[in-house]
């Protein structure tokens, strides 16, 4: 069966979102004359991630975007840190989610496998933060696919099943791109086929994670322009 | 309120389905020696469109494409005019649909604009449809919406709800674009702005409808690179 689509986790996989919001609160702080440890705040803000898609997975909360839980966090960790910011300078340094640079192989890899295949991207991001993220970025997708057009978070099956029927193609006709072995178990387990691209340093030098893949992925690439050539793109 | 974002017809706003389907099937009828009235074909073909979307919008049909309720009538078509052809050939008459023209202004007028607003189609093809027509006509959406997100089609109000809330925007900051007044007219009655894009060949030289704004739409152009001049882009 012919690969037709291709998906991309996003954040981590394609965009460094670590140095990226890093050098975005350096640079609130600076403008302010703020002394905090930034890393400790961004993991602190960042550790609202999985336990509140977990919510909305559970059925705990209604269908909530990442936009909305990472502010609600950013506000408490404002806060906590004795950070004093108006709503408009919280909402913008929120919006810092949608300003993420890409890694260096990104856009040009992306634009090799446009040329063959159709490309989306398939992330946990709300659609217009994907939208925006991509107009910031400057990456030449096909359509937007998120984890809102389902109502659900990855690894949840709807995410998945959704992107595929969108798409209009059998599962086994869709790659689903990512660093992280979860989101790819998830995709193999609905016959979607899988390439894993490590990005050992999305978490910062001490990272422990996704080192490796720990499975065999229909294919193990360095980046996304390795990925394109191992494509035939 | 300022706009972000607007939102596009695609069948006769901005593609010459009538002429693109005509080209392909009068291409098909030479190849094989066929003479038959391509234009009656067409009309008899086109008809099961408002039809099919009605069944599905009054739930007397599950969500279906426009590409199946396409396909199922060119097998009526193709058998009523005594036309052979496999499967794989009228598949690829129905994937016509897939492969439509756009009018001259269109794509320059879609570029401009994008370089201020986020664009995005709203059609009631489908959404793989509707990804494959941007690749062959070359049209620079930041994203695909389509009837299928909704599975609603025009006027339905899901479609233009699902849209407002994906863009993550207010509906007074989105702009519907269309030759059509219904659609506008159902756009405005959500809050969105509207522009008419009068296309009076749509349906050949005989037509009678849609020839004239038949409301105070908030923009009137003459084709999509006027819209672009009256938005300043």
């Amino acid at each position: 069966m012919e690969i037709r689509a291709l998906t991309f986790d996003t954040y981590g996989t394609l965009v460094d979102w670590r140095g990226s919001i890093l050098d975005e609160l350096r640079a609130f702080g600076a403008a302010r004359g703020l002394e905090r440890d930034w890393e400790a705040f961004l993991t602190d803000w960042k550790s609202a991630y999985r336990p509140g898609m977990d919510k909305v997975n559970r059925a705990e909360w209604p269908w909530t975007t990442i936009d909305v839980i990472y502010r609600r966090r950013l506000d408490e960790v404002l806060r906590a840190r004795g950070v004093d910011a108006t709503a408009a300078e919280a909402e913008h340094l929120n919006r810092a989610w949608w300003r993420l640079s890409p890694w260096p192989d990104t856009v040009a890899g992306l634009a090799r496998l446009r040329r063959r295949y159709v490309i989306s991207p398939l992330s946990n991001a709300s659609f217009a933060g994907m939208v925006h993220l991509a107009r910031f970025a400057g990456l030449p997708w096909d359509c937007i696919l998120t984890a809102e057009n389902a109502h659900r978070y990855k690894p949840a099956p709807e995410v998945y099943r959704t992107a595929i029927e969108l798409l209009g193609v059998a599962p086994g006709e869709v790659m689903m791109v990512a660093a992280h072995n979860y989101d790819l178990a998830a995709a193999r387990s609905h016959g979607m086929r899988t390439a894993f691209v490590p990005r050992p340093t999305e978490y910062g030098p001490g990272q422990s994670t996704d080192l490796a893949p720990d499975s065999d992925w229909d294919v193990v690439a360095k980046d996304v322009e390795d990925l394109a050539r191992a494509l035939g793109a």
